[in-house]
């Protein structure tokens, strides 16, 4: 079993991805596709006329201010828009791509953080309207019982709260539970960049290998996005997932390149 | 097995249809749900300043004009919005409610009609640019598996075409074909009105039973959307349902209102 991560960047080549994850179907493997929406959320959220706010958490990992209004916008940019869009260009390249979103089924569930202590302008403040959560448990036997009958799902995020309320949830952190619940081999984490890189101006200079061990040593090169993808890694690693691979989507092919090692690897 | 078709307008009480259909399921039923959006659509299109236009068949029903900018909101509206918040509210209410659309693991595959005779302003006119379609065929193994699984899966148009596009399709004649693909006992087909009204201003005037064989004598009584809905019901009975009920659910245990015959009951 695999989980594939596809970024919510733009210049993702989702048919390249696509077309490469029906071979690898058909010669056997099983799979599982978590994806994000970020550009298409920050469209739909600039249509909408809906101010976009990012939270700064006191540790310094940026994330999403989502209020009502703005969780109302999430699902119809990541549920209803990305991940039917993807789904039917799935199926079209032979994937049986089955579209859920963490809420169906009972899929993930999160915590719900209710009181955020977030920076803003160098102040600490206190953010209560947020619905942004941590996932506490994956459904793993649905997850078994629809990739045992030949389907892939492709997942996007809210999850489900304790009080049955839609919540955002990094989608690296999600792919990185689903693998550990599922028992992925691999966690293959794809965006519009090379992998990690030492100096973000610079695709050539890409860290081909961390160890579990080591990845303090590197997280300094983690800038914005990366330090959640990184932060996923670790906790996939950490959970039982064998290897984690951040790979570059823009191009043919992709995941048989991350699984060729092409990108950041990162192992126990 | 029952199929509920929960209405898109305005007044619907989710929670008490939910909760009635919480009590069913503990006391045996197996139950799917379809629903539609049509109020949070019109909402959703004003939002964007999305233009609604409405095609007139040349037999004389309504349905959305949808092109590209118009079913990308219809999937933001319906499986985005409102899947996503039915799934959360069945969910609290106790349903182990899996939210899909037509897309989501071939559930629902259409044939797009690709050129739509329609009448406009008198004049008869050839629409080329629409995405609606006929259902062809529902993958019942599918739901057969979630529902054996006890799951309910809550289901939201469109379909996917052959050409793997997501094409709008009607939420009732959806809710007739998935009823006959399981063998559904009854449809039950709720919306904010009591069932087919002789005189749509007055709610006392309910047609209570209608005969399939009688059913041309009674369709002059159905306007607007409800003739989409007697549509469906002939559908569904000649496919081989045993019952189908228009009922109300701006009320209080809707279904068992329903299932008791209050509403119009139509019959083989």
């Amino acid at each position: 079993m695999i989980v594939i991560k596809i970024g919510g960047g733009e210049g993702i080549n989702h048919r390249a991805v696509f077309e490469n994850l029906a071979k690898l179907i058909a010669s056997g493997t099983q799979a599982i596709v978590v994806h994000g929406a970020n550009h298409e959320m920050k469209e739909l959220c600039e249509r909408l006329d809906l101010p976009q706010r990012m939270i700064t958490s006191v540790s310094g990992y940026e994330s999403r201010y989502t209020d009502v209004a703005t969780m109302e916008a999430f699902t119809m940019a990541y549920c209803g828009k990305v991940n039917t869009t993807l789904t039917a260009l799935a199926r079209q390249c032979g994937v049986n791509a089955i579209g859920m979103s963490g809420v169906d089924g009972g899929l993930m569930s999160a915590t719900r953080k209710k009181a955020i202590r977030a920076v803003e302008d160098g102040r600490k403040i206190l953010i209560r309207d947020d619905y942004s959560g941590k996932i506490e448990s994956v459904n793993r036997e649905l997850l078994q019982m629809l990739t045992g009958a030949g389907y892939v799902p492709l997942i996007s995020p809210p999850a489900l709260s304790e009080e049955f309320e839609p919540v955002n949830v990094d989608g690296d952190r999600a792919a990185a539970e689903i693998a550990a619940a599922v028992g992925a081999e691999k966690l293959v984490i794809l965006s519009n960049v090379p992998g990690l890189l030492r100096d973000v101006a610079d695709e050539n200079s890409l860290i081909p290998l961390i160890e579990r061990g080591n990845v303090e040593a590197f997280e300094a090169f983690a800038k914005g996005r990366m330090r959640k993808k990184v932060m996923g890694a670790v906790e996939a690693i950490d959970m039982g997932v064998g290897e984690v691979v951040f790979a570059d989507a823009r191009i043919e092919a992709p995941i048989d390149a991350a699984l060729d090692g092409k990108g950041t690897v990162i192992r126990p």
